[in-house]
């Protein structure tokens, strides 16, 4: 099994869309360990608490790294990509959080369109190190990595880099942190890996919208199940196994997540369909992932005592 | 401070809607402790595993103890419920758990209206203690109880027992539980506490609308804060506060339980209202009650730590 | 047939609830007739256009009349009510419109909650004939006036006057209109009509929350239709059939309209029920109500030609 | 201004996603007009009431003429496509129409995911001409031809041809229809025009989601509008201007467009923003395009006579 590096030179120039349409930076067998240079979900470009997002930041969003084309994977096929390590890297202040213009949970939005004025724009930068992101003299947010954003491509759509759906995306779920393993479809010849938007800390739901944003030294190594095909992306961790669901409105995530659930445990232990239902109303957890993106994100979850 | 008990017998006639319409039950000082024999949310109609829903359900379900009349209560107050202990009573198998035809979340419904046939009726009776619900024979669910529904009146409307609300009502919020204290908005001179459906353990989001409902004795105290205007009820346990939102959609549960959390904030903890709603962002926590009643149920909360 | 009036005098007092607990007003007998002296939703306290809303309204609004008893209507029968009339009454300007904080659709609201800040509170008083309501020099709206509010009263539950639901309800739907014939499901004994609300007029959704209100002698008609158990509101117009349903999120209001249309087209008119599903996906027509009310409501339709 | 034909030989290939990825198959001037032969939705491959949807249909759907490149179309610009006319064409029956599992608007779907079984598959197959669509021996249905699906292309993503969003796309809306004229965003240099999926009459909702679809020769003239830049579609009809919203759940799709049109009413016909959201609610009109694409549309529009 080897290990890649993939620098910010390596990848010469972030994708801003997910798609089959861009040439992989990288080919790797499965197995293979990759060390991913991630930049900030802003591309570095907020640099201070006086800069403006409205001023200074462009269309293009959450820059991601790849596409990563995987030997032997295809159409039918699932990735399985375990998050090894997530480390922030670059000069202090690092870490990035703003409230932006008519973005956000608590705010008109260019989709829930309202006449009220926007909110104003606000900056922090902050000093982030593995022992946590100092928020104020009295606050220090605990180093919870994960990634944002993870995908593989669609089949013949370019989504953007901002919307999560069934090829993962801007899930913004902080399960998907180190320890942890996501799986992903794969649609095309290769399946194509991206990723980006590294987190420092979130909380559920990614309130306003942009978390602790920091570019990181991101190692993932990918896996490749042959003849797994799965709708929806799931995750598993040491204790618990995860459906991920990403639509709009918020309820149809957690149906979507719960649903794929329940089939997972029926094809793959051993569950009686209804059994699974009754069961995970009375043991399930939910986890919100964002209310903020394009589509919303939702993990549905059982502990593996229960299976 | 006196205790009280409301018992069945005292009880004389559940209430199944709730509203300023009906006489008190019982009246307590502020600070009064109250020991309430609660009923499963079927009334205990369904009483083996051979029964169907469909014809041994009535239009009356969840049946609420209550009103309770607190002296010195006034519109513009709020009450305090704190839970002291809830306790399994009656014959075993005291559980109960079903499949409802046209109810629960991964269903069609008379809401979420669709010309699929309905999902097949199941019933299961559960043996349950404070050691917890023998589910099979791998499986024991932790005894984890809590109130499915309480409330007080709201001002002129009676709301379906059924309904969550801003006055609180069928939550199915699992933190509303033995150790923590729920704050509800006073309408009407006396509050009018109601209160039922207790559950011995519930996942997130009571994915097929019922959890192990059980009869119970349920201890609370209700204690009167005074002038203290609420719009939605709030939570408070040992080491975090949340706010509770109870609308349709789902997004919108979370939008009204992070405002009001914000606006908790800002009135007694000092925070100023962006640098709540940024904080929120990386700390914030979303605990989703159900995704299956008239209105979904979602509580948001933050850490005491950071107060 | 008899014609009987019921005048603000008689009413002796506007309900802004709906339900079981109040004393009827007027008994009548299937087939009669009963004219109505309807107030305007802000019960006229909005006497000029330098009225601040949030000053002058209280939490009660939506004043209704009724209840209506009607001899013989016991659950599971339906009543039909047939508007005959609706006529502004009361001085000039008697027509009211106005922007009211937090409620609307294209602003944040107690349920859609946000951070914004409110829109501006903005009041307009007209001057409404039947020739129409003169909105400026350049622009009169034509009369097209109907019932905003009309409802009988649910089982036990008591719905605010706001809310639109299975009993009819705040749908502000313009079908509700002279010459057509509403339907509406007997709950209780008596079935209690309530009703007011009238609208001098009012564009697809209701905007910003508030059509041209205003005071009206309102004639209806009501039947009583025997073991016909129907779940939503119908509607009869000269050319076609309408089903109506109201809840959130709006597609919700859709399927329900929809799916109930189906059933009617299978039960009274002969459909098989996939027949009726195609033929409306190619001829059905929607009108929507409301988009700002605690539900929202659609009604579906198919044109009599096709029945 | 010259006139171009896009046959299906010069078409080579439809398209199933719409963006910047693919060559354009015609270059025009701004002014010229084009004929383009359209396939049906299913690219003909129902061909009869025997054929199941699940077993002849592929993964690609909606097929797409184009792109178009137009001539000095840049960024910021918006094109107005006239619809000409539409004429069936191809053998009879060209008309198909027909319930596809887990899609539609009263079924569980992959985003309202449920646990319901599916709903039957069903096909009709269906004369069409100019004089109708002979739906059986008493219902003719008139022909009332539009455009489903039009839109230019986003400018880095790739949208899949079943959904509508800002660039237009699979909107169904029967407004897009001969003698109408639509406004589309140009995002990239030469805009791209894509279109397809002409129906021969369809309800409001498109309610089990397949309209009569047929191909046909459909002639557009498109022009170019300098410096306008829209955000979502518009379209011009001989008494009426419409927005265009396409997203979920529905009541945004009514935000977007009645916020849009307020906008389009203050830019373009000297309207105050407050006055027009207030006579928008006295006299808007809402036609629902689709409740069953993965983005629902909604189209507000509003009289010439109140501009």
């Amino acid at each position: 099994m080897a290990t890649h590096k993939l620098t910010e030179e390596d990848q010469d120039g972030f994708h801003y869309t997910v798609g089959p349409y861009f040439d992989p930076v990288l080919e790797i067998e499965p197995g293979d360990t990759v060390e991913v240079e991630t930049e900030d979900a802003f591309e570095g470009v907020i640099e201070s608490e006086n800069d403006k997002p409205s001023e200074v930041l462009g269309d293009n969003l959450n820059p991601q790294n790849g596409p990563i084309y995987v030997e032997g994977a295809e159409e039918g096929d699932a990735l399985a990509v375990s998050i090894e390590s997530i480390e922030p890297r670059g000069p202090q202040p690092r870490g990035t959080t703003c409230m932006i213009a008519e973005f956000g949970g608590l705010t008109a939005t260019d989709r829930t369109a309202m006449l009220n004025e926007p909110l104003p724009e606000k900056v922090k930068k902050l000093d982030v190190t593995t022992d946590g992101t100092i928020w104020n003299d009295d606050i220090t947010i605990p180093y919870e990595p994960f990634i944002g954003t993870i995908s593989t491509s669609p089949k013949i759509d370019s989504v953007n880099a901002l919307t999560p759906f069934k090829h993962g995306g801007n899930m913004d779920l902080p399960n998907v942190r180190p320890g942890n393993t996501i799986y992903l479809p794969v649609n095309i010849e290769g399946g194509y890996v991206y990723l980006g938007d590294c987190h420092a800390a979130q909380g559920d739901g990614e309130l306003h919208g942009v978390a602790i944003e920091h570019p990181t030294n991101t190692t993932i190594t990918v896996d490749l199940i042959k003849d797994w095909e799965i709708e929806w992306p799931r995750l598993e961790a040491d204790d618990y196994i995860m459906s991920i669901g990403s639509v709009r409105p918020m309820e149809d995530c957690a149906r979507i997540a719960y649903k794929d659930l329940i089939e997972w445990m029926v094809d793959d232990y051993g569950y009686d369909k209804w059994e699974a239902y009754m069961l995970l109303t009375q043991v399930g957890n939910v986890r919100l992932g964002n209310m903020v993106d394009p589509n919303y994100t939702i993990g549905a979850s059982i502990d593996k005592e229960y299976l």
